[in-house]
């Protein structure tokens, strides 16, 4: 690891969430499960769910080479959602119990540590999301996992996908900060990559359960980044909070 | 007043900001005083802060006749604020002393009762600013007073100003929601007439000393609003909170 990060000029951190803040995997094999029972149907949900999480990638790529117009992340898990429904061969769903699973992403729940960690955070600090997800979404997960905000930020409003880098400069342009005032922090180096390209420092949150049980855990020694965190309270105590 | 609001599709509400949720007017005088002391300047700071506040809406009003490509609000307090440091004689400012004046209109104090209303509001119903100011301003101001929103929503993010329609329907596309599930709030009746067109439910509320004491108070008697409140915590009971 580089040597303490010059924190003077830091103003704002932007979080990604799925992943970073909630815990995606359980909260949507749990919201599976419930329908499941509810429909008296028996699958591996947890297959369910990764496929899901995984089949929205390819799509969203597309929108970031322009091969799809703007489509939001809830029509993106939408037409997942019908493939895995038709490949799972669970049929007669009304529209309205289709939108209800739909919106399994948007209950997702805080990792045990989020909502804490993120108002000691906020106590010093400008916080905003800056996720995939739309700002519905957004705005209704964090009132379901009881995270608060200063800001919800979302690719939605730069009309790109993360990592295009429009999503980042256009969270700074919006605060009206330059990227060396940002934070981008994540459990994925993709966007942390993305981030510290355009000016960002940033910080790597270890969510060695993200993917469930059994996951490979990358190797942070080598990381370029600023911040090494266990945890948002780890993150919060290595930025002074 | 019409007979008792139907609230059973209400999901969001929808603030102005200046106003209604912040006192501007005591707040710019406040820090004119103190930018007086400093500078050794006496003047008629509360005659400033009023030529100051009136003096951006013809540039607004330009913006939405398409007349001047889109300025932030921060920006036109600019334009404003050089036209009066010169009516005022005040010279031999530094940028750094300007700009610190031009974001006093991020240091705004809430009313006495905004923080504890918006709080029991939020319990119930998405809250979101939906304010003329540019985001960061929102943000910034919203830090200072210690006001909580689900999401902070600007007109910077339609491209256009309050009252035009684009700002009240972007906000509501952003929220995942029909107008007919959001309420705007305001202490103007511009405001709300124009989200009131587009099937918004529409709360005024009185802030008799928005322009000062001994302002002449609107008639409330014959407005065709939802509801009539007194203050922020008026409003929450109103609404069931």
């Amino acid at each position: 690891m580089s040597s303490p990060i010059d924190l003077s000029e830091l103003k704002a951190l932007t979080f990604d969430v799925f992943g970073t803040v909630v815990d995606w995997r359980s909260s949507i094999i749990r919201e599976l499960r419930e329908f499941g029972i509810s429909m008296g149907t028996v699958a591996d949900w947890a297959g369910f769910a990764d496929k899901w999480r995984a089949g929205y990638a390819p799509s969203m790529d597309k929108v970031r080479k322009g091969e799809l117009p703007w489509t939001d992340i809830d029509s993106l898990h939408r037409m997942v959602l019908e493939r895995l429904l038709d490949e799972y061969n669970i049929k007669g769903l009304g529209e309205e119990e289709k939108e209800h699973l739909n919106t399994a992403w948007h209950r997702l729940s805080p990792w045990p540590d989020s909502v804490r960690g993120l108002e000691r955070i906020r106590s010093l600090y400008t916080v905003a999301t800056l996720s995939n997800g739309n700002l519905s979404l957004l705005v209704e997960l964090s009132k379901y996992g009881g995270l608060t905000w200063d800001c919800v930020l979302s690719s939605e409003l730069a009309g790109h996908y993360k990592p295009d880098k429009e999503v980042y400069l256009t969270a700074a342009g919006l605060l009206g900060l330059s990227p060396g005032q940002m934070m981008m922090v994540a459990s994925h180096t993709d966007d942390l990559e993305a981030a510290m390209d355009l000016g960002f420092a940033t910080a790597y949150v270890l969510r060695p359960l993200e993917f469930g049980p059994g996951s490979i855990n990358e190797e942070v020694e080598e990381m370029p980044f600023d911040i090494i965190a266990q945890d948002f309270n780890d993150l919060a105590r290595k930025l002074g909070a």
